[in-house]
């Protein structure tokens, strides 16, 4: 963990792979217990100055990479497995993780739901309630149940060239 | 707080500004913590009778107030500040709080989330799982994410010739 | 409770009715508080493998069955009693419960909300986030809010005749 790290109440880690965090974290763990399970193998890669709100639940089997200056509020649930197969005869059995990918400067909001395989683009903003099951692109508001983009960010910032073009921006964003 | 109040469980409070609580108040915060949050200059005005279940988050920054006989099932989010600005070069810095109103008789469900600048019309009903972005006219009941209104409430009683005119109804409830 | 049962944590057990549990059951309550309430007169069942996680609220005021291998992810609520009359009149006294059933290999997803009166069919997905409203037939996986059908499960094993014709599939749940 980076320097100037703070820590409000005490949250559950349960980390058996890797887990590398900048400078500036700030998690809460007050109101509602946060937890960071990171498994054996697993990488949970954290830019600088993250803030993450208290009740989130992270779980990384292969890979979770959150960057700089993102925002998480409570309740937040962000895990790369299901960790059961959708096929009845498989329920029991432990299906392999995808990457979630959080990018720069994001805003997840409270009680958001982020799925395995997502990547969230640059400067985005997930609306309170969301449930991220596919790729949002960089600079947009998405909300809902599925997330779905509603609008451009107020003030994002135009990044690259493959981000003006909308046919690239899920590509860009691994 | 008004007499005969039960609280059940302990609640996280964290009051700087103004709580102020009518006759009858019931509160849990045994399954999950029900926190209360006033920043200094905010104020959080309960009427009577009111029913807050447990795992409920409120933060007043500048004003929540929640008229007589209203109820909250488990794990409501009320918080009537967004705590960032969209814009990602102004995320880090606080915006200003815009008021919740409930008002009387309002019967809030499970998991619905309330943000900034609400105001929910007398008698309504929020279904659980609800993001209720938008006012919220009387008499109604509404769900979703966003919450919408989707009928009347069953046994609604007419209040006033405002209420009866739709086109009023937002005004009247601030 | 049946043999091979595995609990981790503490979850909170209001059990005024009856309670029975199949073999092999597991339950977490860590990050979360897991919650069992059983009224008076109430019934909970639970078969065989059962796997309930972190942070899930049941309340049965007359019967919730879940089946065989049912699957339950983190901060699941399932309450077979709304605890309130719609009509405001009546908002303070207690509604009748109305059984949920959800039935053999039923996979329930994180922070899923089912409501009073509710069958979930055979071998269906409930997507994370969802709120389910009405029956699920068997064999589907739904999401949303309030939960719709989107497609057949993977792998689905065709049951019986009923099931195969979607007129009789809510009846047969029961």
């Amino acid at each position: 963990m980076g320097p100037k790290a703070r820590i409000w109440g005490r949250p559950r880690m349960v980390v058996e792979g890797q887990l590398r965090i900048g400078t500036s974290f700030q998690l809460l763990s007050t109101a509602a217990t946060t937890e960071i399970a990171v498994a054996a193998g697993g990488r949970f890669l954290i830019g600088d100055r993250a803030y993450i709100n208290y009740g989130c639940s992270f779980y990384a089997g292969d890979l979770i990479r959150i960057g700089d200056r993102c925002l998480f509020g409570t309740h937040v649930i962000c895990m790369d497995n299901d960790f059961h197969y959708e096929e009845p005869e498989l329920r029991f059995r432990h299906p392999p993780s995808r990457p979630i990918i959080v990018e720069d400067d994001v805003w997840v909001g409270a009680r958001v739901t982020i799925l395995k395989g997502v990547t969230i683009g640059r400067q985005s903003v997930i609306a309170a309630g969301s449930v991220v099951a596919r790729d949002i692109p960089a600079g947009v508001v998405a909300a809902g149940v599925p997330a779905r983009v509603m609008r451009r960010v107020r003030g994002a910032i135009p990044a690259t060239i493959a981000e003006r073009d909308p046919a690239n921006v899920p590509g860009v964003s691994r």
